[in-house]
């Protein structure tokens, strides 16, 4: 197995707290995510064949890999428009039946949360080849749900990206609302949250992740979202961006600060007729693609902030995929916007806010709070953290990360 | 000669006003922009192959025609990459040196007014090819004067588009300021207006009309702007943006207002495997990148205006060209992200802001004043403003347009 495939979060005991559901799952546009629990050695993994088809996909969360012995959260994500391996690995594992292996009596309903709009498109399929019922839970809803379940209860979840590095911070549970929650998959959404179920979408933009794969796949041979992200490491974007130095003849446009490496213009080179689309490479057309997509999210991100005075910003979903150069651009975008006063903030589960959302509405109204404190009464003397800390309350690692084989 | 390629504005008698200068030029990243003065009958076009080189480019600013006996404002483009037609059309026409056949003795430098950041690049080039040197006007201030100038002097210059109308407004001198200008050339600049001369560039983006041509270069076969523009009339673009729709099984996401016909993510079906690149219409990639490109700058100029509490926006630059789904989507935008609360508004002579302010530049601190002052008290009884009116002090039609043979 592809260890990028698959990530977990080990559990404490299932013993010592409420019992754990086990499977939720958030279709999104482009991707599929899973969150489910298994205790260790439950549901080894039986199809290779499924998840080598999705190697191509990978899931970045984090170096950590800190095993408790008693269970775990997996996290797992299909492209939606192979929805049928999704369901086929669901049922190779019978997640949908809480791992046990033998069929549940057809009178008894089998009810697997879900969130994203495929829960609502492809209802009658999961019926039909798994027998089971989505419980739909609202998008909004499990995305908050999610950041504020992992912001409470996983040490270093939190960063800064500069300079090539994370900054982990550790945030006062007392002092995390508001922030600005901006979530980009397919397209972006932009989520004023204010407390546990207290949120508003207060914008968005159509320019996304599902733009850059669109557009990349269009411009580009690559055969993955991540061939196509990976390449961008190598690219220069310049031999297809019209810079302020192009047009001002190699000079800055120093009156209004604009350096002459800023970019006057996304693709403004193309216009050039003396070349056509084979003659420019793939790593600069995607690196120009998500140069442009990442400073257009962070300068509209920027502007709600600012508008509803929201001092934190958080960027999730899977678009982002620990991809340093997208972080690093999200981040000069926030800063350079902003004038050095905001900061861009990322997560390390970002990919599955939604999933991990749609999983704690097992228990809405008490999950994510009896996770937290009943952990934290659990172990109040781990070692608090040290890195990147901003406030002085940091709670006990709860929750501790580790990469699956 | 192709009637889009040029327009003019009929002046005054010249002989009722300051002498007249002769040429001024905004040389962008994609364009340049001449603005000339001629007598009537002067300068007649002597160069049908160079313009009919340029036809594919339309200038569409207005459908007046009201010829004055004495003397006209012409209006004329090119691309930049074409700068030696420009050079041989500004040659040919003796423009350089206000339209006299005969050689300017050496000792005489002759000295045109230009702006944008070709004045810098190509200031070796007119020097080498002309004998002329550049006065470098900066850019931001040629914008702002050209406005400002076109909304003092010219009635009928400003409008709404709804619907597929125009709706002209008159706007009050006394009531101009402050308002936020949005320049779509290759990139966007947006300007926060004060007044005369007094201006910030608050903001932009890179994704403007050299985004659009530039990506629309490398997806369709299209040979000119304007035909890549023409396309998008017949296009389809929920072919290849994913719309909400698409997420949701074809019903809204009402909770949070956006409904099934939103777009979720643009170019977000192009993710699929099934099609290629040669299996998209290119109307339909036309029409999809330009309702990206304008509904994002709809959506970051309303909240530029919203952030320093203006209640105009004018949209102008040479990317709109009076097209109509371009205005159209722009509207929209404003409309849907202000809720109602504020409107696009679009100027006649967008394409040419920068050339005419570098024009006025020549009687600088006064030339636009001069104009609408003298003019005004010239033809004090000339029809007032009826349509859209939005103020109730109009000033007279000073300034009237026609297209040129």
């Amino acid at each position: 197995m592809d260890l990028k495939d698959e990530a977990s979060i080990a559990m404490l005991p299932a013993e010592s707290r409420a019992p754990m559901p086990h499977l939720a799952i958030d279709i999104g546009g482009s991707l599929i995510k899973l969150v489910y629990y298994s205790r260790d050695g439950d549901w080894l993994p039986e199809d290779n064949k499924i998840w080598s088809s999705k190697e191509s996909l990978g899931v970045s969360n984090g170096e950590g890999n800190h095993p408790l012995s008693e269970g775990r959260l997996h996290f797992a994500k299909f492209e939606t428009s192979k929805i049928n391996d999704c369901i086929e690995f669901i049922r190779s594992k019978q997640l949908h039946v809480g791992g046990q292996h033998h069929e549940v009596p057809s009178k008894n309903k089998i009810i697997i949360k879900a969130t994203g709009g495929g829960a609502f498109k492809f209802t009658d399929l999961f019926k039909e080849k798994l027998g089971i019922v989505l419980d739909k839970e609202d998008e909004m809803d499990c995305l908050v749900a999610g950041v504020n379940f992992l912001l409470k209860a996983v040490q270093r979840e939190a960063f800064f990206y500069m300079d090539g590095q994370k900054q982990f911070v550790q945030i006062d549970h007392k002092d995390l609302y508001p922030y600005l929650l901006v979530n980009i998959g397919s397209g972006v959404s932009m989520i004023k949250v204010d407390g546990d179920g207290k949120f508003e979408r207060v914008s968005g933009t159509s320019v996304g992740g599902g733009t850059f794969w669109g557009l990349g796949r269009l411009l580009t041979k690559c055969q993955s979202f991540d061939e196509l992200l990976e390449l961008s490491h190598v690219g220069n974007n310049r031999v297809i961006d019209m810079l302020v130095g192009d047009i001002y003849g190699g000079t800055d446009y120093a009156k209004i600060g604009l350096s002459s490496t800023n970019i006057a213009s996304s693709f403004g080179k193309a216009i050039s007729v003396d070349k056509e689309l084979e003659d420019y490479q793939p790593e600069d057309i995607s690196r120009s693609l998500l140069r442009m997509i990442s400073n257009n999210i962070g300068q509209i991100a920027y502007l709600n902030a600012l508008r509803y005075g929201l001092k934190r910003i958080f960027f999730g979903g899977f678009f982002i995929r620990g991809h340093a150069y997208t972080m690093d651009t999200i981040s000069v975008a926030v800063h350079y916007w902003s004038k050095g006063e905001a900061q861009a903030m990322f997560l390390r589960h970002e990919g599955f806010l939604g999933a991990l959302g749609a999983f704690a509405s097992y228990e809405r109204h008490g999950f994510d709070d009896l996770t937290a404190h009943q952990l934290a009464q659990l172990c109040p003397r781990r070692e608090s953290c040290s890195e990147g800390t901003l406030h002085s309350a940091p709670h006990c690692d709860v929750i501790k990360e580790k990469k699956t084989l």
